[in-house]
């Protein structure tokens, strides 16, 4: 895409200033409205060092209101940030509805200047990229808008005005040994730039390569693309029309090799296990995933362990067992409840990013994602566009944490309406447990079929090698006890088995 | 308080399992009334290497539900975690109203081995423990219990756990020379922690010093301790009893010098500024700040710009001014509105912690912390000991950022109730701008005499030489903005002189 900007473009100064006033105005006007209409917007800047980055972003945020966005400064991965998957560090700084992220580079770090500088294979880097793309893909389909810019200028105009810097004892300190190694490699980053603008240039979020060589040629361009498509944006808000871009009008799971689930209500929950043989195998169980969780915390292996099940099915005393048997600094549980205002405000996803682990440490998520396809199906609390598509939203995030190294165990636990029944009744009659059941419970109970759709969907339709569920017969809670033990172990072992043979 | 402690305790098995059963069910049916009461829970183990904190709480969370707590391994800091204060991020991981954080090492790792091992000076180490004083008197204050461990065993002992450790193919990694360095050491550290213990030992979070010698007295002690501790502090609530520890029933500034203030109706407004002065001081002010903003970032002074005033007092076109000077990447605007979940169930300073600059950044808040003694106390949204003992807190608070190195400005800006109707009327007028007046400004502008005794108090009781307000003549929008430009600037020469002067 470099090839085709017209690098030589100029303006005249009285052209400039009549046709910059304008787009002030408008943009400056634009913060009422965004915020009204819960537009959450990410501008980003990539280019060449000293393409001017930084003054056209300081010229951009003259025309808002300083409340209303931020300025992200995007700088290599710390050393805890690289213990998290490529993309973490960028959902976390994901604005929220009716604000601007102004990033002066971005996510696109990882896949130009760190691609080069850090020697980053051919095939990560196009997982690197394909996560980019799904990632752009999924935001614009739940609402932002992603307007990418890339400033372009050429070699000779780059070391001129390095070495203008470098000349100037105020300015000096700007430019590092860095700086001056990428100009003289310009070649080969520009052929990297390339490729990745080419790659990642999607209808969704598509790129505005822009020259960098003069100022008021590069404001205006950032200005009027800016205006344009943040009041496109708008416009089709108002009119209600921010329908999906990519949505099929169907239950999507994206293309993944799902496996063949049995329906829930077809499970045979007769399994049970005596008191004796409970006591030795749980034992037995908990010692040995003691011991797995040594291993994965010396090998650096991150363990995600998701709970769903019908109320009363038993999560909190399984996933209490479970606990019992790590070290306590190297593993978390989550429990998720309706999510609060700065998560609603922002992508579903966006709160269990927050909460993923450490490499070689261990997180139980008590309830997980999959409310998107669950009660905020049934509830209604996304439109059915947005549940449809998110079942392949949740196949791509898992197929992500996969990739990055986890293992990912999920759970569903299944009882039959007349042991919750049984199971509620115990409470309400217990003083000690009458907290633990409320009235919404008693609700929930009432949608059973829904949530029976509901579940067979979800697990059909996510259900994959690298993150396959296990449906649990959870009736006698010993039995499920010691089976999701042992699956918890199993699945550990299997891992490091397939390392291993990687290994040799 | 160390040669206190009976190190030959032991205890009979027989009767170990007689009186831990008891304990444990007990801690058992904890969870249910702490998350009923809301009651946030810490409980932090210091002591010895090797004196059996992670085995001690590893027992303890046996008899929690794994929702309901977090196990929080505190490490050295990090050098991210090293540019804030130093109270910084343990101020983040505060749990919420009816969550238990079970700490493994704590804040006061910064005044035991951290003071040793990177030799922190007596003056700076006494504020450190200051600041820790002032820190658990406040959070208990505000509802948080605080249960303090300390784990003693001998250098004999610690030898030999340390030499068994080593021989075991399985455990020696968990052996560093660091270990053994500080057990030939034992000596200098055992003063300097029994100095810790004294001067940290307050009524209000008091240091509960147990033998680690043997497994089961140390078990039986932790048990016992934690259970007393919380009961005693769900009855207090159950009966409403719960008061601040340490308030005095009237207002509360602490023991600071305050500056004289004068009444905000007594102000005159009078003061204006022509447009063609108005354009030449403002840019002349804004160059001044953007070289200011370079040098302390380059020094790495952290600078605080608070906004306080009436509504429509023109905050944010003031902020606007200030921060179309600053390099985009070294500055944020925070707004406070009302708080978030997640911040309603933590301390009232929780949220601002969580927006601190990095050292040589500058953070401007669009209203702030002193939302605690205007709008809380006239919405009754804390008691009135909450508010009245706010100031000393607040007090502290900036004090800690002050000593922290930070540069604190704040602003009240001032206009006359006409100016302000003038001001809404415009506004409701005005249909690009009507989304900027709502309701609640209305309702506000009804209460003008209770907020102006409110800011009144406020002004008198938080100006200090570390913090001074200003109040601003804020009628004239033109005279303000240059107004408080020069104010930042000069506040923060002043700064860079003293330190100057320092340095000579």
């Amino acid at each position: 895409m470099l090839e085709k900007v017209n690098m030589k473009e100029t303006v005249f100064k009285e052209d400039y200033k009549k046709r910059i006033k304008p787009l002030q105005a408008s943009l400056s006007a634009l913060d009422g409205p965004m915020k009204a209409a819960g537009l959450p917007v990410i501008i980003l800047f990539e280019g060449w060092g000293s393409s001017g980055k930084g003054r056209v972003i300081s010229r951009l945020i003259l025309n808002f209101d300083p409340r209303w966005f931020t300025v992200v400064n995007t700088q290599p991965p710390t050393p805890l940030e690289r213990r998290e998957p490529v993309m973490w560090r960028h959902w976390l700084t994901l604005p929220e509805a009716g604000q601007m992220s102004i990033m002066d580079r971005s996510w696109y770090q990882e896949v130009s200047i760190l691609r080069l500088e850090e020697a980053v294979d051919d095939l990560t880097n196009l997982r690197h990229m394909n996560e980019i793309n799904n990632f752009e893909r999924n935001l614009t389909d739940n609402g932002y808008l992603i307007i990418k810019f890339f400033l372009h200028i050429t070699q000779k105009e780059q070391k001129a005005r390095l070495e203008k810097l470098d000349s100037d004892k105020n300015t000096e300190w700007r430019v590092t040994p860095d700086d001056w190694r990428r100009c003289r490699q310009y070649d080969k980053y520009y052929s990297v730039f390339d490729e990745m603008l080419e790659y990642t240039n999607t209808p969704y979020a598509p790129w505005h390569v822009i020259s960098g060589m003069n100022d008021e040629v590069r404001t205006l361009a950032v200005f009027r693309t800016v205006n344009d498509a943040v009041h496109k944006a708008l416009k089709l808000h108002a009119e209600k029309a921010a329908v999906p871009q990519t949505a099929s009008g169907a239950i999507d799971p994206g293309l993944y090799h799902l496996l063949t689930m049995p329906k829930i209500q077809n499970v045979d929950l007769s399994p049970t296990l005596k008191k004796d043989k409970y006591k030795k195998h749980l034992k037995k169980e908990q010692a040995r995933l003691s011991e797995l969780h040594n291993i994965i915390y010396r090998r650096k292996v991150p363990v995600i362990i998701v709970y769903e099940g019908w109320d009363a099915a038993g999560k909190g005393g399984n996933i209490k067992r479970v606990s019992e048997a790590l070290d306590p600094c190297g593993y978390e549980v989550v429990p998720i409840a309706a999510p609060s205002w700065e998560e609603k405000g922002r992508h579903f996803l966006w709160r269990f990013w927050r909460h993923l682990p450490k490499d070689g440490h261990i997180v139980i998520f008590d309830r997980s994602w999959y409310g998107r396809v669950m009660v905020e199906r049934i509830e209604g609390f996304c439109t059915p566009e947005d549940w449809q598509r998110a079942y392949r939203e949740i196949n791509e995030f898992e197929r992500q944490l996969h990739d990055w190294g986890a293992v990912i165990i999920k759970f569903w636990l299944q009882i039959d309406p007349d042991e919750q029944l049984r199971r509620f009744e115990a409470r309400k009659n217990d003083p000690t447990k009458q907290w633990k059941i409320t009235d919404e419970d008693w609700r929930n109970r009432k949608k059973w079929p829904q949530y029976e759709t509901a579940a067979n969907d979800m697990l059909q339709y996510t259900s994959t090698d690298f993150a396959p569920w296990h449906i649990i017969e959870a009736d006698d809670k010993k039995f499920v006890r010691v089976k999701t033990l042992e699956l918890i172990n199993q699945s550990i072992v299997n891992r490091l088995e397939k390392d291993k043979k990687h290994h040799l």
